[in-house]
Protein backbone atom coordinates (compact mmCIF):
# COMPACT_ATOMS: atom_id res chain seq x y z
CA UNK A 1 0.00 0.00 0.00
CA UNK A 2 1.93 3.20 -1.17
CA UNK A 3 1.30 6.53 -0.25
CA UNK A 4 1.62 9.21 -1.85
CA UNK A 5 3.65 12.26 0.19
CA UNK A 6 5.18 16.01 0.18
CA UNK A 7 8.49 14.57 0.82
CA UNK A 8 10.16 18.06 2.11
CA UNK A 9 7.05 17.65 4.97
CA UNK A 10 9.92 15.07 6.01
CA UNK A 11 13.30 16.57 5.49
CA UNK A 12 14.10 14.83 2.08
CA UNK A 13 15.10 18.03 -0.17
CA UNK A 14 16.74 17.48 -3.74
CA UNK A 15 20.40 16.17 -3.62
CA UNK A 16 21.44 13.66 -0.76
CA UNK A 17 20.25 13.86 2.78
CA UNK A 18 22.02 12.22 5.29
CA UNK A 19 20.39 10.13 7.56
CA UNK A 20 20.03 7.31 9.61
CA UNK A 21 18.49 4.14 7.78
CA UNK A 22 17.08 1.40 10.33
CA UNK A 23 16.78 -2.14 9.34
CA UNK A 24 15.72 -5.27 10.70
CA UNK A 25 15.64 -9.18 10.15
CA UNK A 26 13.50 -10.72 12.64
CA UNK A 27 14.40 -9.53 16.00
CA UNK A 28 17.93 -8.41 15.06
CA UNK A 29 17.72 -4.39 14.12
CA UNK A 30 20.22 -2.07 12.73
CA UNK A 31 21.31 1.19 12.39
CA UNK A 32 23.82 3.25 10.11
CA UNK A 33 24.14 7.06 8.43
CA UNK A 34 22.98 6.55 5.07
CA UNK A 35 21.98 9.24 2.32
CA UNK A 36 18.84 9.46 0.70
CA UNK A 37 19.31 10.39 -2.64
CA UNK A 38 16.66 12.44 -4.09
CA UNK A 39 16.51 13.33 -7.89
CA UNK A 40 13.12 15.34 -8.54
CA UNK A 41 10.38 12.86 -7.15
CA UNK A 42 12.38 9.83 -7.47
CA UNK A 43 14.39 9.08 -4.41
CA UNK A 44 16.84 5.88 -4.54
CA UNK A 45 19.70 4.69 -1.99
CA UNK A 46 23.19 2.66 -2.62
CA UNK A 47 24.38 0.02 -0.43
CA UNK A 48 27.61 -1.16 -0.25
CA UNK A 49 28.06 -5.15 -0.21
CA UNK A 50 29.13 -6.90 3.49
CA UNK A 51 27.13 -4.00 5.65
CA UNK A 52 24.11 -5.20 7.62
CA UNK A 53 21.82 -2.91 5.87
CA UNK A 54 22.81 -4.02 2.14
CA UNK A 55 21.75 -7.87 3.59
CA UNK A 56 18.88 -6.93 5.83
CA UNK A 57 17.93 -4.84 2.28
CA UNK A 58 18.30 -7.34 -0.17
CA UNK A 59 16.18 -9.87 2.14
CA UNK A 60 13.82 -7.62 3.61
CA UNK A 61 13.21 -4.97 0.38
CA UNK A 62 12.56 -2.48 3.51
CA UNK A 63 14.04 0.29 5.22
CA UNK A 64 13.19 3.20 7.22
CA UNK A 65 15.04 6.56 6.68
CA UNK A 66 15.05 8.63 9.77
CA UNK A 67 15.74 12.59 10.34
CA UNK A 68 18.00 13.31 12.99
CA UNK A 69 20.44 15.95 14.05
CA UNK A 70 21.83 13.76 17.04
CA UNK A 71 25.76 13.95 16.13
CA UNK A 72 26.60 11.09 18.71
CA UNK A 73 23.70 8.60 16.65
CA UNK A 74 26.14 9.31 13.85
CA UNK A 75 29.25 8.40 15.29
CA UNK A 76 27.69 4.96 16.97
CA UNK A 77 25.78 4.00 14.35
CA UNK A 78 28.72 4.34 11.73
CA UNK A 79 30.74 1.98 14.23
CA UNK A 80 29.13 -0.29 16.40
CA UNK A 81 25.30 -1.52 17.31
CA UNK A 82 23.16 1.20 18.98
CA UNK A 83 21.44 -0.03 21.82
CA UNK A 84 17.54 -2.62 21.50
CA UNK A 85 16.35 0.41 23.49
CA UNK A 86 17.08 2.94 21.06
CA UNK A 87 14.43 1.48 18.84
CA UNK A 88 11.03 1.07 18.38
CA UNK A 89 9.22 -1.51 16.39
CA UNK A 90 5.64 -0.62 13.92
CA UNK A 91 3.47 -2.64 12.39
CA UNK A 92 3.34 -1.26 8.57
CA UNK A 93 0.55 -3.51 6.54
CA UNK A 94 1.56 -6.42 8.64
CA UNK A 95 5.32 -6.38 8.95
CA UNK A 96 7.45 -5.08 11.42
CA UNK A 97 9.62 -2.71 10.81
CA UNK A 98 12.27 -0.24 12.93
CA UNK A 99 12.59 2.98 13.61
CA UNK A 100 14.91 5.42 16.24
CA UNK A 101 12.66 6.53 18.93
CA UNK A 102 15.19 9.70 18.94
CA UNK A 103 14.11 10.42 15.03
CA UNK A 104 12.48 13.94 14.33
CA UNK A 105 11.03 12.15 11.99
CA UNK A 106 11.23 8.83 9.76
CA UNK A 107 9.81 7.32 6.60
CA UNK A 108 9.49 3.69 5.71
CA UNK A 109 10.18 2.63 2.37
CA UNK A 110 9.44 -0.11 0.02
CA UNK A 111 12.99 -0.82 -1.93
CA UNK A 112 12.08 -1.86 -5.27
CA UNK A 113 13.96 -2.39 -8.72
CA UNK A 114 16.65 -3.43 -7.43
CA UNK A 115 19.71 -3.30 -9.05
CA UNK A 116 23.34 -4.90 -8.25
CA UNK A 117 26.43 -4.50 -8.92
CA UNK A 118 30.21 -6.06 -8.22
CA UNK A 119 30.20 -4.33 -5.16
CA UNK A 120 27.08 -2.29 -4.36
CA UNK A 121 23.36 -2.43 -4.77
CA UNK A 122 20.84 0.49 -5.90
CA UNK A 123 16.80 0.91 -5.12
CA UNK A 124 14.44 2.75 -5.71
CA UNK A 125 12.49 4.04 -2.66
CA UNK A 126 8.89 4.17 -2.27
CA UNK A 127 7.05 5.79 0.75
CA UNK A 128 4.87 3.28 3.33
CA UNK A 129 4.50 5.02 6.33
CA UNK A 130 5.43 8.29 7.51
CA UNK A 131 5.89 9.89 11.15
CA UNK A 132 6.91 12.84 12.73
CA UNK A 133 8.07 13.15 16.19
CA UNK A 134 8.75 16.19 16.80
CA UNK A 135 9.63 19.58 14.72
CA UNK A 136 12.47 21.72 15.76
CA UNK A 137 13.52 24.81 14.23
CA UNK A 138 18.11 24.70 14.50
CA UNK A 139 20.20 27.32 12.82
CA UNK A 140 22.81 25.19 10.81
CA UNK A 141 25.52 24.03 12.86
CA UNK A 142 29.22 23.82 11.47
CA UNK A 143 30.19 21.62 14.11
CA UNK A 144 27.21 18.99 13.38
CA UNK A 145 28.88 19.13 9.90
CA UNK A 146 32.12 18.62 11.20
CA UNK A 147 31.39 14.91 12.87
CA UNK A 148 29.50 13.61 9.51
CA UNK A 149 32.13 14.50 7.40
CA UNK A 150 34.70 12.96 10.10
CA UNK A 151 32.27 10.08 10.32
CA UNK A 152 33.01 9.69 6.08
CA UNK A 153 36.41 10.13 6.56
CA UNK A 154 37.34 7.57 9.47
CA UNK A 155 34.88 5.24 7.34
CA UNK A 156 37.15 5.16 4.80
CA UNK A 157 40.52 5.57 6.78
CA UNK A 158 39.24 2.56 8.67
CA UNK A 159 39.28 0.92 5.97
CA UNK A 160 42.77 1.61 4.20
CA UNK A 161 44.33 3.38 6.83
CA UNK A 162 45.59 6.11 4.76
CA UNK A 163 47.16 9.06 6.58
CA UNK A 164 45.35 11.48 4.44
CA UNK A 165 42.12 10.45 6.30
CA UNK A 166 43.31 10.84 9.39
CA UNK A 167 44.79 14.46 8.59
CA UNK A 168 40.84 15.12 7.82
CA UNK A 169 39.37 14.33 10.49
CA UNK A 170 41.36 16.21 12.64
CA UNK A 171 40.54 19.53 10.24
CA UNK A 172 36.72 18.69 10.88
CA UNK A 173 37.81 17.80 14.94
CA UNK A 174 39.09 21.42 15.09
CA UNK A 175 35.73 23.12 13.20
CA UNK A 176 34.56 20.56 15.49
CA UNK A 177 35.97 22.36 19.01
CA UNK A 178 35.15 25.63 17.61
CA UNK A 179 31.82 25.47 16.27
CA UNK A 180 29.74 22.57 17.97
CA UNK A 181 27.74 22.28 20.98
CA UNK A 182 28.44 19.84 24.01
CA UNK A 183 26.38 16.69 21.72
CA UNK A 184 29.23 17.57 18.94
CA UNK A 185 32.23 17.48 20.73
CA UNK A 186 31.08 14.20 22.58
CA UNK A 187 30.67 12.94 19.72
CA UNK A 188 33.86 13.42 17.75
CA UNK A 189 35.51 12.20 21.47
CA UNK A 190 33.72 8.96 20.83
CA UNK A 191 34.74 9.33 16.96
CA UNK A 192 38.73 8.83 18.12
CA UNK A 193 38.13 6.14 20.32
CA UNK A 194 36.32 4.17 17.81
CA UNK A 195 39.52 4.84 15.24
CA UNK B 1 11.65 45.07 28.14
CA UNK B 2 13.95 41.98 27.97
CA UNK B 3 12.17 38.87 27.99
CA UNK B 4 13.64 35.21 28.87
CA UNK B 5 13.09 32.34 26.34
CA UNK B 6 14.04 28.96 25.65
CA UNK B 7 16.86 29.30 23.40
CA UNK B 8 16.53 26.06 21.04
CA UNK B 9 12.93 26.88 20.32
CA UNK B 10 14.47 29.53 18.12
CA UNK B 11 16.96 27.56 16.71
CA UNK B 12 20.01 28.58 18.49
CA UNK B 13 21.73 25.88 20.11
CA UNK B 14 25.41 25.29 22.12
CA UNK B 15 28.33 26.39 20.40
CA UNK B 16 28.13 28.54 17.11
CA UNK B 17 25.03 29.01 14.97
CA UNK B 18 25.35 30.22 11.52
CA UNK B 19 23.04 32.68 11.56
CA UNK B 20 21.92 35.64 8.88
CA UNK B 21 22.58 38.83 11.09
CA UNK B 22 20.21 41.89 9.83
CA UNK B 23 21.11 45.46 11.51
CA UNK B 24 19.47 49.13 9.96
CA UNK B 25 20.40 52.73 10.82
CA UNK B 26 17.43 54.40 9.82
CA UNK B 27 16.24 53.39 6.02
CA UNK B 28 19.38 51.64 5.08
CA UNK B 29 19.54 47.44 6.06
CA UNK B 30 21.82 45.21 6.01
CA UNK B 31 22.43 41.63 6.08
CA UNK B 32 25.11 39.75 6.70
CA UNK B 33 25.89 35.88 7.82
CA UNK B 34 27.24 35.85 11.62
CA UNK B 35 27.71 33.45 14.21
CA UNK B 36 25.73 33.32 17.48
CA UNK B 37 27.98 32.71 19.92
CA UNK B 38 26.13 30.43 23.16
CA UNK B 39 27.77 29.04 26.13
CA UNK B 40 25.11 27.81 28.63
CA UNK B 41 22.89 30.33 28.24
CA UNK B 42 24.26 33.30 27.43
CA UNK B 43 24.80 34.29 23.90
CA UNK B 44 27.54 36.32 22.29
CA UNK B 45 28.60 37.75 18.63
CA UNK B 46 31.90 39.02 17.58
CA UNK B 47 31.84 41.56 14.81
CA UNK B 48 35.05 42.55 13.09
CA UNK B 49 35.72 45.62 12.51
CA UNK B 50 35.17 47.31 8.35
CA UNK B 51 31.81 45.87 8.02
CA UNK B 52 28.41 47.42 8.00
CA UNK B 53 27.29 45.18 10.72
CA UNK B 54 29.82 46.59 12.87
CA UNK B 55 29.03 50.03 12.44
CA UNK B 56 25.44 49.28 12.38
CA UNK B 57 25.81 47.34 16.62
CA UNK B 58 27.96 50.12 17.17
CA UNK B 59 25.26 52.42 16.37
CA UNK B 60 21.63 51.19 16.85
CA UNK B 61 23.33 48.24 19.47
CA UNK B 62 20.38 46.11 17.82
CA UNK B 63 20.57 43.20 15.62
CA UNK B 64 18.49 40.54 14.32
CA UNK B 65 19.45 36.59 14.23
CA UNK B 66 17.76 35.07 11.32
CA UNK B 67 17.35 31.32 10.56
CA UNK B 68 17.56 30.07 7.38
CA UNK B 69 18.65 27.04 5.30
CA UNK B 70 18.68 29.10 2.32
CA UNK B 71 22.37 28.65 0.95
CA UNK B 72 21.61 31.66 -2.08
CA UNK B 73 20.84 34.15 0.95
CA UNK B 74 23.97 33.08 2.75
CA UNK B 75 26.34 33.47 -0.57
CA UNK B 76 24.46 36.94 -1.20
CA UNK B 77 24.57 38.79 1.87
CA UNK B 78 28.34 37.64 2.25
CA UNK B 79 28.94 39.31 -1.12
CA UNK B 80 26.56 41.86 -1.81
CA UNK B 81 23.39 43.48 -0.81
CA UNK B 82 20.04 41.84 -0.26
CA UNK B 83 16.83 43.62 -2.36
CA UNK B 84 15.03 45.89 0.40
CA UNK B 85 12.11 43.68 -0.55
CA UNK B 86 14.19 40.67 1.27
CA UNK B 87 13.78 42.83 4.39
CA UNK B 88 10.66 43.47 6.78
CA UNK B 89 10.44 46.37 9.49
CA UNK B 90 9.15 45.79 12.88
CA UNK B 91 8.48 47.61 15.60
CA UNK B 92 9.70 46.87 19.00
CA UNK B 93 9.43 48.85 22.02
CA UNK B 94 9.16 51.92 19.84
CA UNK B 95 12.13 51.31 17.54
CA UNK B 96 12.19 49.94 13.83
CA UNK B 97 14.61 46.90 13.59
CA UNK B 98 14.49 44.70 10.43
CA UNK B 99 14.54 41.04 9.84
CA UNK B 100 14.68 38.86 6.79
CA UNK B 101 11.24 37.74 5.15
CA UNK B 102 12.23 34.33 4.55
CA UNK B 103 13.76 33.53 7.71
CA UNK B 104 12.17 29.92 9.55
CA UNK B 105 12.25 32.18 12.88
CA UNK B 106 14.28 35.41 14.03
CA UNK B 107 14.86 36.50 17.41
CA UNK B 108 16.06 40.13 17.68
CA UNK B 109 18.44 41.51 20.40
CA UNK B 110 20.00 44.29 22.35
CA UNK B 111 23.70 44.42 22.07
CA UNK B 112 24.93 45.15 25.74
CA UNK B 113 28.69 45.25 27.77
CA UNK B 114 29.79 45.80 24.14
CA UNK B 115 33.64 45.55 24.50
CA UNK B 116 36.28 46.79 21.42
CA UNK B 117 39.45 45.26 20.33
CA UNK B 118 41.80 47.10 17.80
CA UNK B 119 39.56 44.51 15.04
CA UNK B 120 36.86 43.44 16.50
CA UNK B 121 34.10 44.17 18.84
CA UNK B 122 32.36 41.28 21.25
CA UNK B 123 29.10 42.52 22.49
CA UNK B 124 26.09 39.95 25.33
CA UNK B 125 23.25 39.30 23.20
CA UNK B 126 19.75 39.59 25.36
CA UNK B 127 16.59 38.41 23.75
CA UNK B 128 14.11 41.44 22.97
CA UNK B 129 11.83 39.89 20.34
CA UNK B 130 11.07 36.89 18.43
CA UNK B 131 9.30 35.21 15.97
CA UNK B 132 8.83 32.20 14.07
CA UNK B 133 7.27 31.96 10.60
CA UNK B 134 7.63 28.54 9.98
CA UNK B 135 8.75 24.83 11.23
CA UNK B 136 10.43 22.95 8.55
CA UNK B 137 12.20 19.55 9.42
CA UNK B 138 15.45 19.05 7.32
CA UNK B 139 17.61 15.96 7.16
CA UNK B 140 21.43 17.54 7.16
CA UNK B 141 22.64 18.26 3.60
CA UNK B 142 26.48 18.31 3.23
CA UNK B 143 25.75 20.57 0.37
CA UNK B 144 24.28 23.51 2.40
CA UNK B 145 26.83 22.90 4.20
CA UNK B 146 29.50 23.29 1.71
CA UNK B 147 28.39 26.38 0.60
CA UNK B 148 29.13 27.92 4.19
CA UNK B 149 32.48 26.39 4.26
CA UNK B 150 33.13 28.13 1.15
CA UNK B 151 31.86 31.35 1.73
CA UNK B 152 34.15 31.42 4.73
CA UNK B 153 36.69 30.22 2.83
CA UNK B 154 36.13 32.53 -0.03
CA UNK B 155 36.04 36.06 2.61
CA UNK B 156 39.37 34.40 3.80
CA UNK B 157 40.19 34.40 -0.12
CA UNK B 158 39.16 37.89 -1.01
CA UNK B 159 40.74 39.12 2.19
CA UNK B 160 44.24 37.94 1.17
CA UNK B 161 44.56 36.48 -2.40
CA UNK B 162 46.34 33.22 -0.64
CA UNK B 163 45.49 30.37 -3.35
CA UNK B 164 45.42 27.66 -0.45
CA UNK B 165 41.50 29.21 -0.06
CA UNK B 166 40.83 28.85 -3.60
CA UNK B 167 41.31 25.31 -3.39
CA UNK B 168 39.39 24.24 -0.33
CA UNK B 169 36.57 26.48 -2.20
CA UNK B 170 37.13 23.69 -5.29
CA UNK B 171 37.05 21.26 -2.48
CA UNK B 172 33.65 21.88 -0.64
CA UNK B 173 32.09 22.45 -4.46
CA UNK B 174 32.43 19.16 -5.29
CA UNK B 175 30.73 18.02 -1.93
CA UNK B 176 28.09 20.54 -3.35
CA UNK B 177 27.80 19.30 -6.71
CA UNK B 178 28.00 15.64 -4.91
CA UNK B 179 25.29 16.45 -2.13
CA UNK B 180 23.53 19.75 -2.90
CA UNK B 181 20.54 20.50 -4.58
CA UNK B 182 19.39 23.07 -7.09
CA UNK B 183 19.35 25.33 -4.47
CA UNK B 184 22.73 24.81 -3.11
CA UNK B 185 24.00 24.61 -6.25
CA UNK B 186 23.25 27.61 -8.11
CA UNK B 187 24.57 29.15 -4.95
CA UNK B 188 28.00 27.76 -5.69
CA UNK B 189 27.49 29.14 -8.92
CA UNK B 190 26.99 32.53 -7.37
CA UNK B 191 29.81 32.33 -5.37
CA UNK B 192 31.96 31.52 -8.07
CA UNK B 193 31.01 34.38 -9.72
CA UNK B 194 31.82 36.68 -6.50
CA UNK B 195 35.67 35.56 -6.69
Amino acid sequence: MHIKLNLEDYGIYEGISETIVTTNRGWSMNAAPMGIIRRNDKLFVRLFKGSTTYDNVLSEKVLVANTTWNAAIFVNSTFSDLQDSDFESINVNGRTIVALKEAQCWIAFECINIKLTSEALVAELIPLRTHVNKCRIRAPNRGLFGVIEACIHATRYRLTGEEKYLKLIKAYGEIVDKCGGENEKEAMKLLYAYL
